[in-house]
């Protein structure tokens, strides 16, 4: 995959086109700042949004056995089904705002209905405890790289231009902690928070798990190498599904903490792609807020959500909407009846 | 008006419901403390939105010819004929989120069209100029509280349970301010912001200039004369809507500046109008973030608007729906197909 840049040139009209319509100059805050982003990435002074979709990609991870999470392992199963049944957080809010739901089996330890809409691209039954070795193989890696672009294409052939990715995954902070250690090398204790309710001691648990499963690494050093020892199948996925989405053009909305560090991954592979995202959500995962900062990146809500599945990325879109109808629908100085004083 | 808190017997029911739906306890942050509100507010465990209403009160002010804003005045006839057209920021806020607009001229300095469906509510041609005495009588204050009411009454006529309340007036952050200074004693120049676009010199001016109306007050020093003899009519009109909202048990959104402090008026003469109000966002104005701070109000979004209209509350629109869709379509533990760990 290669991720381009789109190109700048257009950023003047399309800077030029927001700052005429009827409104003091700047006064639509962050939602002009959207607006030319999209613009921008669509290569368009009049850019649309088409059938959103998110996607969720599911797997389990060997880690859990060491005790990171209060996540029952079984979870992850029930709620993938769940997702397909309509009836969790993420389906309301798929409804409310007109979105598909595509829900990946990426790697649940779990034989799950073949009967339920359910997308098959398992790898096998969760990757292996990095507690003790890499919890994939490169191969592994780069098939899930594939897998996960596999499912934007099919997106981008049913006519999308908008995509929100999303997880489920017992256990998968665990992962997502290293990730961002290893991509922005701020300390591990910074990186670990309560994922889905640790208490303190619990937290401490993770942390010493974790920084031993640092310290047993045997690989080449790299950070591809670095990224599958310590990976999830549905994390992997999520970095293959974001590289093609900005190969392709797509809007990118970016959920929590988990996505995020997904993000940093494959800006790691493509820079480029970081031009394509929207950041949806901060939430209150210990980490989450340093990993926004160090990428530069401003959330659109704050809302306190930590359900993953997608929720940030999908409660954030009607802002996005609400851009470019903007940039579409107000008039202009030149039309509007209206004196110009700013 | 008598504003009533709601019953808060129901408070543990909802909580209850709310904690047995089929996610971690507290995992849908802010949309849970919102479906709690208005649960509340409702007295119902399956609370709904109805036929939801932005309004907008428009007029004109005296303490513009102080220097006091960049606005012309002619900007408030102008914005307010745009609002009726559908060609302003608001409008395809309204559009996106399905809102009703009324608009209401509360004392624009114009004769406006008759058939564009403003709703004529005129107390004169704009305030006086409160750097030389009182902007409206006592009279002309409690003529706006029961126009503004009037309005509610209309909307609840209608079945709609679920406003935003909005204002278009040139120079009206001055007034705003001095209701601020006045109702929470915070020091006026903490009150004071740039308004629709001030420099540092423009801001000291206008500090000045409210600093010699406050010193050029002769009232009786009770809160109900000082706030008309520093308010405007769209002003007052919307307090009036807001009691009177509450009164029906409505859901008051509450927009950025102006409108916060037109709240914090109507929390002076009716204390329990708090309960109804959701806080849409907080704007870069100065004094916004300390007034929301002192009600202790939280306001949903962030994203730096500065339009007025109502656009921040309107904005917010999506995630008060997410709420409720929230505590009625999610599935609960007791009926879906996953272990309770949390």
């Amino acid at each position: 995959m290669n991720v381009l840049s789109p190109d700048r040139a257009i950023l003047a009209a399309l800077t030029e086109k927001i700052d005429n319509l009827s409104k003091p100059r700047g006064a639509l805050g962050r939602l002009e700042d959207i607006a030319r982003q999209i613009g921008w990435i669509q290569q368009s002074l009049s850019p649309t949004l088409r059938k959103p979709t998110n996607i969720i990609f599911a797997a389990d991870h060997g880690i859990l056995a060491e005790g990171v999470s209060p996540t029952p392992r079984e979870v992850t199963r029930q709620q993938t089904v769940n997702f397909c049944r309509g009836t969790s957080g993420i389906n309301f809010l798929c409804r409310q705002h007109g979105f598909r739901l595509r829900v990946v089996d990426a790697g649940v330890d779990a034989d799950l209905p073949t009967d339920i809409g359910l997308i098959d691209l398992k790898v096998r039954r969760g990757t292996d405890n990095f507690a003790h070795g890499p919890a994939m193989s490169a191969d592994e890696f780069m098939l899930c790289l594939d897998r996960g672009a596999s499912v934007i294409d099919a997106c981008h052939a049913e006519g999308s231009n908008i995509v929100s990715i999303g997880e489920m995954g017992a256990g998968n902070t665990s992962p997502s902690s290293l990730w961002m250690h290893i991509l922005t090398g701020i300390p591990l204790s910074q990186c670990v928070g309560a994922g889905s309710g640790l208490d303190g001691e619990g937290i401490r648990h993770k942390v010493s798990i974790l920084q031993r499963s640092l310290d047993a690494y045997r690989g080449d050093g790299s950070t591809l190498d670095r990224l599958r020892w310590y990976g999830g199948f549905e994390m992997a996925m999520a970095v293959g599904a974001m590289l093609r989405a900005a190969e392709l053009s797509f809007v990118v909305l970016i959920d929590g903490f988990i996505m995020t560090a997904c993000l940093a991954a494959a800006r790691a592979l493509q820079p480029a792609v970081m031009d394509y995202a929207i950041f949806g959500h901060c939430g209150d995962e210990a980490g989450h807020r340093l990993l926004l900062d160090y990428l530069c990146a401003k959330p659109l809500l704050s809302l306190g959500l930590r359900l993953g599945e997608g929720s940030g990325a999908v409660c954030a879109y009607p802002i996005v909407e609400s851009a470019v109808r903007m940039i579409n629908e107000m008039d202009s100085f030149s039309h509007a009846a209206i004196t110009k004083y700013f």
